[in-house]
């Protein structure tokens, strides 16, 4: 990087018995010139600009069992890294992360350091101009079954998600085995359904298309799909790595949104105690790496986050920065109409209600499911109440009939 | 895969309270074909073959919080999957991640899926046959520093580890910026060591250079390293993604061992209740991606893995099997001559003590520190104890002195 004297910091939160000062010490030293003490005078100069150092020690309350917890924060010289997740990964939560209780909560580059990093292409100015809607939340409808469809019926499943006036329609993230129907042919039928739609209607809907394959033929098939039409791309970035998402991002001839999928990540952040925290690994992560949409556990289903997590997520991905663009959170899991009060509520404008069950499930059918949330979403952000617009909309009123109306 | 009727199974250790075989019910239908209720017997007719099913339900005894365990197996058809990392992990753990206290323990593949993944290059035999060396576990020295070192500094240190006789040197994971000695330079001179070694000694001695960079640029920098010499190559994989190791063990022009880190894997495998667990993540998915060595936390330092586990991941490395190679298990932390005894208890004879600390360490330096080893090694393995091998070897007293000796 050639920054001299510029360091990027990583918080911990570690539990154990012992000094925590000490055990911040072991892993500034331990992450960066290993053993200090024994080397001379001269060694210790030359080394000095690699060294890690101990920024912050703050002790927390201890568990019931008596085990202290602390959060350290510890500075690493940026000189130590390159600027790709796997550089930075093994230097902060290398070795460090096998080393008793510890969990990665928070990261901060300077900001020479998170320029290399690509940042969202489109953000949520960019994917609101792509889409014609500036006043609301974007409404998301997931394929309800894809394995085992051929392209016909897929197409048709496509066609009534359109007809509910959704903003963008996404793959299930498990269809990778799709002989009946691959991927380069549900991008021409459903972009062509597009077209169409936007003729019609004069409305704009994105398709995020599963791109999926050996790592080293993600680009190729990314531009194979673009090339058909494709206009998103939904990538499993965790069964990948970061670093995949980063370089697709990175690449001048990817020009369309970057979708990314929780899948397999629950691994990483579900424990209290070890892995990544989940705010560091969507909010930050993902926006430095590239993605424009970050799908992560709403706090409302049984698959769920904690609420403040949810909301520290949105709060990074959406937050003020002369760097990267900003990407839309998509709290997913458990949506239903009767649930849009209060995702307004934590979540504002700027996001993405993103529903399958709770689109596909309307008793009168897929399309109907979707006017019903685009009916409560238009009715709440104009000030209306759910009941209050339900007199005007018997989907929404079916609806609020099957799931109820929930608030705080 | 085109295989009709062949499954892979995943095991999981769930912890909750409710009825497990409801829970393994959830996984099986929500992992593959979705809501399955509710679908007409034309559409479950023609789903059934994606259809995971619950194979087995082991309630285990629950924790003191009154929280039940169970081990749920489920079989996914491998009709659902493509042969690479990123498919297999979505689908067996992707949502599935995120759902409730759920640990993934346990995977098995088919034989027909199994042939798709690589496997180790070399395997144990084949290590073995480029270093000559047949009746012992093998010793591998770890740079005692790479950061902030120039080349110079790195090959004065290179030529000591290379003098106390070892087996294999590796770079330190965390050298990435490299400017002082660029990775290409330091392969090209200590590649000429090693053939200056063998031609004064006879004997063969592996370098592995640390592959770092993009992703995209990977397999163009190891073919850039392997034509300037490279005898081996170190990859923190998990910082990249197992796809990336497979990528490179399937690459047809990348002929030399590969060296899998566990940088970064606690923070997948430490939790009890979360994650992988660690004979998966380091026995099985790391030997089907193909690494010729895998690095693991050993039972004995401070960052330890239990003994059954690092016992387990060993057996699965080794264990013989008509589709892949076998892989050479490197149980790594707080390793001195001293354990030599227990290291072999443990190991038997195919594996690689590999030590940093146990080695720059001894009181006569870095090359002594090798002998003591060595010394220590062909001891044991003739029936001999390391006190009395120590009356034949100094280096090897002077380490008991330091480290003593270690048993159960």
């Amino acid at each position: 990087m050639g920054e001299e004297n510029s360091f990027l910091t990583a918080t911990y939160l570690v539990s154990g018995v012992g000094d925590f000062y000490k055990r911040a010490e072991k892993i500034a030293l331990g992450l960066t010139v290993g053993t200090w003490t024994g080397l001379s005078m001269e060694e210790k100069d030359k080394l000095i600009k690699h060294l890690g150092k101990v920024e912050e020690v703050q002790v927390l309350p201890g568990d019931e069992q008596g085990q202290g917890k602390a959060l350290l924060t510890i500075s690493f010289p940026v000189l130590n890294v390159t600027p790709d997740f796997p550089s930075l990964l093994t230097t902060i939560f290398g070795k460090g992360s096998m080393d008793g209780k510890i969990r990665l909560v928070d990261v901060t580059l300077p900001e020479g350091l998170r320029r290399e990093f690509p940042g969202p292409k489109f953000g949520i100015e960019g994917i609101r101009n792509l889409l014609g809607v500036y006043d609301r939340p974007l409404l998301m409808s997931i394929f309800k079954q894809c394995i085992g469809l051929n392209l016909e019926e897929l197409n048709k499943e496509y066609q009534s998600q359109l007809e509910g006036g959704v903003d963008l329609i996404k793959d299930d993230e498990i269809f990778f085995q799709d002989d009946e129907a691959p991927a380069i042919q549900r991008v021409r039928s459903f972009e062509e359904k597009n077209r169409r739609h936007y003729e019609k209607t004069g409305k704009k809907v994105l398709y995020a298309v599963n791109l999926t394959g050996p790592v080293t033929q993600l680009a190729d098939q990314a531009k194979r799909l673009i090339d058909a039409g494709a206009s998103c791309l939904l990538l499993n970035v965790f069964s990948y790595g970061l670093d995949v998402l980063h370089q697709l991002a990175a690449d001048p001839n990817i020009q369309v949104p970057l979708m990314a999928h929780p899948a397999v990540a629950g691994a990483l952040y579900q424990s209290p105690d070890y892995g990544i925290a989940s705010p560091l690994l969507f909010g930050k992560f993902l926006r430095w790496a590239g993605a424009d949409f970050v799908l992560y556990p709403s706090p409302y289903g049984s698959v769920a986050l904690p609420e403040k997590e949810a909301l520290q997520i949105a709060q990074h991905l959406r937050q003020t920065d002369r760097i990267h663009r900003d990407a839309f959170p998509v709290p997913s899991a458990g949506i239903h109409p009767g649930l849009t009060p209060l995702l307004f509520e934590d979540f504002g404008l700027d996001f993405i209600v993103n529903a399958g069950g709770g689109i596909h499930g309307h008793e009168e059918g897929s399309a109907a499911g979707g006017r019903a949330f685009l009916h409560a979403i238009e009715a709440i952000v104009s000030g209306y109440t759910l009941e209050e617009a339900s007199n005007y909309s018997p989907e929404l009123k079916q609806a609020i009939k099957q799931w109820g109306v929930h608030s705080r």
